[in-house]
């Protein structure tokens, strides 16, 4: 069988690291080429450990022209690059005919104008956020196959979207009244030695940033909104968690009147029955970090209380795999026409 | 100065050593006698390490006859114990005559009718519950100089009651639709050798627990309700930290109509402006676990979002000091007439 | 190509456990049962994720009978259970034909009379002492795939004897006086419900145990004394670390007259040359948990003082991988005559 | 009683943190000014949280002269600041008549030749390195209430030298074959955004650092060497800890013919038998960090093993304390005629 060929711009951030460690396992994926500033020159084997003939590569600069002469002939390129990097280098890689998966928020949201105020830029190729392709396959695996581009979901927003949109979709919540809370392990933030992020201030720590002027906020409000088929009404919040991985995403709802626990069984069974990444846990409580973390999965529990008439829904995932990488891979077969599966279902659990 | 006689029951539980600590440096105190069954015959400086005078004391068993005979002439006896154990010694000891802080739920709530179903007991002193005061000194300060009986609040009630109480008396927000999500140190589920609370199950983990039918709900409806004047909607969610210590609450409210920050700021400073225990945080980011833990203060911050009229509001608090022994000691010094911070002041955050 | 059948015993705690994750995606394994007390009639599945054919397992209780009765027929059979459990189980399973990997310490020392002090008890096979073939590969390979028994290592051990037995054969150090420090993760503990590895009790702690009387002593010294010819002398403190896997081992070695740098390099080069799974790391400083967390590595850094005659030898393992499950797959691959590295070599380092 | 008047420079690092917390609450010290470079004109509350009079105090900036302004009058000023800093400001504060206790490694070492190698400069007051006193009270009282200048001593030298001292001075054990093998939490790095100290880094890791070339190696040999009455052959080793605060010292040492546990326990008692702050545990396995970080005091347990002539001191402290700022207190304290534990007394393990 053919193998994909395939390039990683970014790889030494912990997104592009993870995509890294799990391309150079795929089956049906040769790794042409991974870009990093901080890294260049050096093996991927003296930073992620041996991995194969992936391990063998050494990093290249990341300078525009340099990415765009490594792209040529590649099948895919996965930008693990910040929203501004991506935006400049996807639409020359279209151009040369490259398909790209972009992991930063640069395409995710349909309208240019919330890009000022929630990444700090005027979007310079609003015309792409029309073709672009919202990589999130278990609500819209339709298009993917052909897609161009694919803006691979947020971390926050694949948790808070899996748990919520077939509850909107099915019409037994209010749209108007959602409440997402959500915390997350410290790799969310990305690779910096910031002094936030050292080890004295983050273990033992826990708090809320960004509170109310989330970037991820537009992007699970369109996405629920698509689901719900009207404009939803959301309070987002994040939270840093001290732990590397994972993110726990606890939501209240109301409840439409009459809809109890069945419904929302139901509903859960008919969007994910089928889905290999997606699993409905007995409960609430037995949905938590260290059954995802390592993993592609998104584990999804409920309580509904009919006499108060709310439901909270919490959802846990691995940010860097179903909240980055690992989607990207599970996109990336999609648009090869692979398995869905292939390269992720060997993954484990880090319990303990 | 006459120095208060002092007795701790359950002084082997986290809450209990808390107490034991806070009381060994207390100026105006003695601490006659502590109880445990686990240490019986120990000394305390076995478990605490050195602590004055008090760590010569030996850990008295914990039979009811002992603790009564044990109480006869103290002026207050902390009970540190499971609702079960406190509910059957209070009565006996008030009848003694000895003044009472009670740190379990056992008098917390006013309507008997919620223990069976919360607390999994039908309550056999019902009257108690009118008598009892809540112990919550910034929201209700009178009443304890004479108290007999103190039900010393919840952790997870007090970070919730004291960030949404003054919102609610000054009708700023709305009393129906509160979402309050909780997250909690290991030392709240108390000191159990369960495989759950286990450094491999805990570790890098974060889930809910409880969800829906945390007993502390109904005790912080009943707070919230008392200062809205009208009984609350609430949507209570608890959680499971990976640190020792701390809670940090978060809670999304609906803003009645004209509402702003500048209304948040004046409630907030009326309720707390001559307060030593709580503090307004400059924001909700600035509000974190580091600045509390070791401590007996609350902080509380909030980001209102005049756009979809919602706010947040984000406290934070020790579990072990502001939420549970470094309150009764605060109740104590209140119920005895010394000065409120006494033995609380020369607490430092543990950070780092 | 035949897949070999294989049975793991004792398959909840965390060397069974990481026993079945790593069987269940073993080309040419199949696993033909589990057994555990704790989870007997669960599903593999419940406890570990999905992971294939084998989440669909169920656990079979653990009586002798019917692990004899599920083992009929099995090429090889793994035990993850307590010393006392494997010296029962062994011998009958060795009668039905059926070929054993131990992972306990029933076969690991040479002399019957270490087990009552170290072990607790007075051995009742010391037959099998003799025939047990020592499962350390990279030091032992001849003789594995011929094995009926395989004593498959410890893991303060295997970091220990790794780091020293080739400087010890080579003749670069004095073999009287070495010093071995290691720390471990909590799951070197096993699954326990003890309070001493609670969160509360572990988090922020470090400290020794067992000092001077630690039951790997005389296994660490029985394999260093065959490396060096003669008997050595070893002082071997373990220690308790606050993460939950991986061992780091710091020795301390005096030089013979005229040794260096570059003896060393040579003797490691020599022995690990070829070698998939031990690496030598630029230096002492380069060798830490996180490389090899999750992976069946072992990374050994050195660094000599020529001026002072001392060598510093630090090594890393994952406690659970080359410590105990990864290295009996690899020893099982060894035994079946598969390749070596097969099951193991798509691991990744937990990092970050 | 006269209140002395004390000035801390470098308050913004871990050890100058600690050290005006600490003296906030000292009943016979004025804090009389704390400078900063990163803090300059922040109130000390901000960043520490209530503390008194203290907290309202500025930072000021750290320019020399300014430092020199602000300590005219002073009695004494504590140097909280790299090593280069302090041999630049101790001489100009010592010619304008303010005693001066270094918590850098300035003054710590007898022989200028050391500098270069192990603090990469030149000293440029080796006169000083005569008249310093180190001031390690339970090991060297004498000197510390005349001193001028006290050099206080490092965090592993407290914990290592405390262990082993007393063994040599009583000639218990062999003074040329010393292994201490030493592991710091990262507060023991200082503040520093570097990523090695960021929690992704840090967390579930654990590594040695600086492998035979670790500055503290003379400081201790220095010391160990005046209570052996001989030079000691020292191998120490510095690991870093996945906490934040805490040294956990393991020593190997040889005794000398004939020696037991007896000799061990006459020798500690002798020496720490009234001391305050050390402590003698009942073995080395009850010797862990919860139990002394956040105070004063050092834990020091062993096991002696005859058969093989070898013994294991674990020692136990909190760097920050004991390590740094509390000694210093304690140092102080001396200096100036107070109770040798003022302002140290109350302090609390941070258990749990």
């Amino acid at each position: 069988m053919h193998r994909a060929s395939v390039g990683i711009v970014g790889a030494s951030g912990y997104a592009g690291m993870e995509a890294t460690r799990l391309l150079a396992h795929h089956p049906h994926v040769t790794v042409r080429f991974v870009t990093s500033e901080r890294w260049a020159g050096d093996s991927v084997e003296a930073h992620l450990g041996p991995c194969g003939s992936v391990g063998r590569l050494a990093y290249a600069a990341q300078a525009p022209e340099q990415v765009l002469e490594l792209s040529r002939g590649c099948d895919v390129v996965l930008l693990c690059t910040p929203a501004e990097v991506s935006l400049a280098l996807a639409p020359q890689l279209l151009a040369l005919g490259v398909r790209v998966i972009d992991l930063s928020g640069a395409f995710r949201l349909e309208h240019a104008g919330h890009y000022p105020r929630h990444y700090g830029f005027a979007h310079s190729a609003p015309a792409l956020l029309g073709s672009a392709v919202y990589g999130l396959p278990e609500l819209f695996r339709d298009g993917l196959a052909s897609a161009r581009l694919i803006a691979n979901p947020g971390c926050y927003p694949t948790a808070a979207n899996l748990a919520l949109a077939p509850l909107l979709k099915a019409g037994l919540v209010r749209a108007e009244s959602l409440v997402v809370t959500s915390a997350s392990g410290v790799t969310g933030a990305g690779r910096k030695a910031h002094e936030d992020y050292s080890f004295n201030e983050v273990d033992g720590d826990f708090r809320a940033y960004k509170v109310l002027r989330h970037q991820h906020t537009p992007e699970i409000a369109q996405t629920l909104g698509r689901a719900a088929g009207v404009p939803v009404g959301l309070t987002f919040t994040a939270q840093l968690l001290p732990v590397k991985r994972g993110i726990l995403s606890t939501a209240v709802v109301t409840l439409r009147p009459g809809v109890g626990s069945g419904d929302f069984t139901r509903a859960f069974s008919q969007a994910y029955g089928g889905e290999p990444f997606v699993t409905l846990a007995p409960s609430a409580d037995a949905v938590g970090l260290k059954a995802v973390v390592g993993t592609n999965r998104c584990l999804i529990g409920f309580a509904c209380d009919p006499d108060t008439g709310r439901a909270v829904v919490v959802s846990a995932l691995d940010n860097l795999v179903k909240g980055a990488a690992g989607q990207a891979v599970q996109n990336l077969n999609l648009m090869l026409g692979l398995e869905e599966t292939w390269g992720l279902c060997a993954l484990r659990a880090f319990n303990p």
